[in-house]
């Protein structure tokens, strides 16, 4: 009777036996996604609904066979897809995996095990310190954001960047009224809060509004230059003028790699500014973060010693499946001081000399989740890793070579990473008049179903987004790309 | 060159037949796992930092191969961790798992899709509504939280109870704000978040603790009665005072299975004093929600009809793994206006006719997870769920008899499902002599390392906690525990 209990049901829902066979029919069909996935249509034909009248109103009540199961996944699920590694997918950012991740992520919901202080999962805490090290010397951040290093600073693996973003922003607004209270201990919570401001660029990804929405303080969006750029002189000019008007300016969310344009705004002078001007500086680099694992694109990053905080997402282009957001502060303090309650039920010996990470975050546990980035880290290789990024940027710059060869389409931001942004253009069109032929356009490709890209809009400019780079991407689909995009413009 | 790109690097990291090896090896390990995890110790004898000596400094520029990876495994990070599958582990509250869902992750991070906006994976975000309505009907939910039903309302999968609590707390909290200001248009924002005040008692997760510092709502903690509920009365009592004071009562979080002694608030009578003051009543009800599958535990629940947001952890004792955390509202459009925004970018042509999940949830998106529900609901059966819930509530009563038939013991609140609380006693002892021995005890055994439990506190009183129905507990493993508390015991 020591721990086995064979003569009852499994204690995990089926035999090991069952599941040894399950698990081999799931290894070759997750094989053979990839392999023939240039077969799939990249997005479905399925109308909103179509589920409910796949599947039965209620559960079963007794157990079904994996067969039944196994086969479902095809005909329920398969053909309602958008299939984010179909060759045909250059929409969005990519999701990128890769199998070591998925490997990581078989462990680690094999031993189902709970990271939320340090005695609750040692090894999952200490290995997730140990990679965000790993990965901070690997893009290359400055040492005020090594556990490893001398000061109180330090990485964590969040769930999303839009978590990330909102815990900065509620670090940095508690910090503020610890600070006002400080100095004026009459004042009230919400009136030192309702003067705060946070900015950030038209650019900037919709999770820094929510946060603001979320977190109760104002977000000024600031405009961007022609080439999408959020400058210092704009910034200066606002904080300036807001602290005139009795505002606290606060907090930065700068992005490095914008969502709808993939441009850097400028770090140096932004951090500089945030320096001087006591605001916390955080840096969204959700998408562009992993290029910085090829030296010869830190350049973006230019002036990162200067910021409080700093976001990328190994789950969109570093090859780990999402979910995995990895975010360093320079202070873990402010992070800890802004969330830490302290239950006698999550004491623990070692709370006072180890990392609970339930401080850092906004959910109290989450699962093992730094086994990926080890994996893939291992398996693949910084140099592997290097290739990956360095090829999607050349399929990007392939596509803008023939974007630019012909003289209908014009680029709209320079090509750095893996993003072209184009629009079609008609001789004479007022940019109302331009702006309905790409919404057109876009319509069509959309509706032609080979390839999946987006339409996106800076400073009232519409335009289609090509994102290069996503697992099955490459030259050759690049071209049958542009050829789509061609034959639909021609279409118009 | 239709996709196929042998003559590359391999674009997920590792050749096909070395990612089939691969898993072979995993799925092997896994089972084994499972098989001796009766021989691991609990608790690990690692200190804090033991991790760094074990790793190089930097992640690898070359790739290393799966054999180095995979040995590893067991030396530097297996040792080091806190088994929360060992029948030992009567900690916290469980986190079940089971091989249909490992085989559900599988898929999820083999197909690697993000679940936004209908468009961005249809078939993940109609699975989630289907499921989410599948669940609801098993646990004997109203239909006002049911998608299929003829309301508003609806469920969707969030990380955690802590996520769910703090969306629910922010979606009140905007609810109110939008009212107050539609009675009076020249209130301030933060003038009225200022009057705002939640409700939860002594008992309460910290999540609640943590959503007010969050959300910056005021959180009054209200006493519950020496068995652990909190009721209708003290609730009234301190919301008609508030109203006196000017404040604005805008939230209860009631808990259906509070962490420390899993007792039930009376949600009968604080969900009627909600319904009269117009206040959100949320219910959390993490770990003993699950058992309402089982029709006789449903009384438990009694009054959920009329509350607006119900929330549980299907990876807590549901037998599906961290994370997949089940939260439905009443009516979806509070959550929806508390955090819509819609850039161009994420625009599709179903918006208005399809859920976008991404407005229900701090993350913009998520990965694949409703496939574990899918696969847990068909392979394990409602019957299956049931068995494995009564299972764990019969190793509790089970303890409870032993522990009741010692009078050096006693218990301190009704065993319901699967938790036992009980303290050590010694006549004539101050409380706090009688705290600081069952502090002591607790450390004992947890030193003693053959179990591991937790130490808690309610009304001032310290207890100790004993958590069965984990994956591999047995009546066999509730009298090893049991002996290793009195055996410590008799030492002190």
């Amino acid at each position: 009777m020591d721990g086995n209990n064979s003569d009852e049901e499994p204690r995990l829902g089926i035999e090991p036996e069952t599941f040894r066979h399950a698990a081999t029919n799931m290894v070759d069909y997750i094989i053979n996604y990839h392999r023939d996935i240039h077969k799939r249509q990249t997005f479905p034909d399925v109308e909103p609904g179509f589920m409910q009248a796949r599947l039965p109103k209620e559960a079963p009540d007794y157990p079904e066979s994996w067969q039944e199961v196994f086969s479902d996944i095809e005909t329920v699920v398969m053909d309602g897809m958008t299939h984010w590694q179909s060759p045909g997918f250059f929409s969005y950012y990519p999701a990128t995996t890769s199998y070591p991740s998925m490997l990581a992520d078989m462990l680690c919901n094999g031993i189902s095990c709970v990271r939320f202080s340090w005695a609750s999962s040692p090894s999952a805490t200490e290995l997730e310190t140990v990679m965000m090290d790993w990965l901070a010397k690997a893009i290359g951040l400055p040492e005020c954001f090594i556990h490893g290093g001398h000061g109180p600073g330090g990485g964590v693996i969040q769930g999303s960047a839009s978590e990330s973003t909102l815990m900065a922003l509620m670090a940095a607004r508690n910090k503020t009224i610890r600070q006002e209270l400080s100095r004026d201990k009459s004042l009230r919570t919400h009136d030192i809060v309702a003067r705060m401001v946070a900015y950030s660029s038209q650019c900037t990804h919709s999770c820094m509004d929510r946060a603001g929405v979320f977190a109760l303080v104002e977000v000024r969006k600031l405009p961007v230059g022609k080439d999408g750029v959020m400058r210092g002189s704009v910034l200066k000019e606002a904080v300036m003028k807001d602290k005139d008007d009795g505002r606290i300016p606060m907090f930065v969310c700068a992005s490095i790699g914008t969502t709808p344009c993939c441009t850097f705004d400028d770090l140096e002078e932004i951090g500089k500014i945030c320096e001087e001007q006591e605001i916390w500086c955080h840096v969204d680099a959700a998408y562009a973060g992993a290029a910085l694992i090829c030296p010869e694109f830190r350049y973006i990053c230019k002036g990162v010693e200067r910021v409080t905080s700093f976001n990328f997402n190994p789950h969109k282009w570093l090859m780990v499946q999402i979910d995995c957001s990895a975010m360093w502060v320079r202070n873990s303090d402010d992070l800890i001081n802004s969330a830490e309650v302290n239950p006698l039920f999550l004491h623990h010996k070692a709370q006072d000399s180890a990392i609970d990470y339930r401080h850092w975050q906004i959910p109290l546990g989450r699962p093992f989740r730094s086994l990926k980035l080890w994996f893939v880290l291992r398996m693949v290789g910084i140099e592997g890793l290097r290739s990956n990024i360095r090829r999607g940027v050349q399929e990007a710059k392939h596509l803008e070579r023939l974007i630019r060869s012909d003289e209908r389409f014009e680029i709209l931001f320079p090509v750095t990473l893996g993003l072209v942004c184009f629009k079609f253009k008609h001789p004479g069109l007022l940019l109302e008049e331009e702006n309905s032929l790409n919404e057109r356009l876009y319509q069509k490709i959309h509706n032609d179903k080979r390839i999946l890209l987006v339409l996106a809009m800076v400073n009232g400019v519409y335009f289609i987004r090509v994102c290069t780079g996503s697992t099955h991407c490459s030259i050759a689909q690049v071209n049958k790309c542009w050829n789509v995009i061609k034959e639909m413009a021609e279409q118009l």
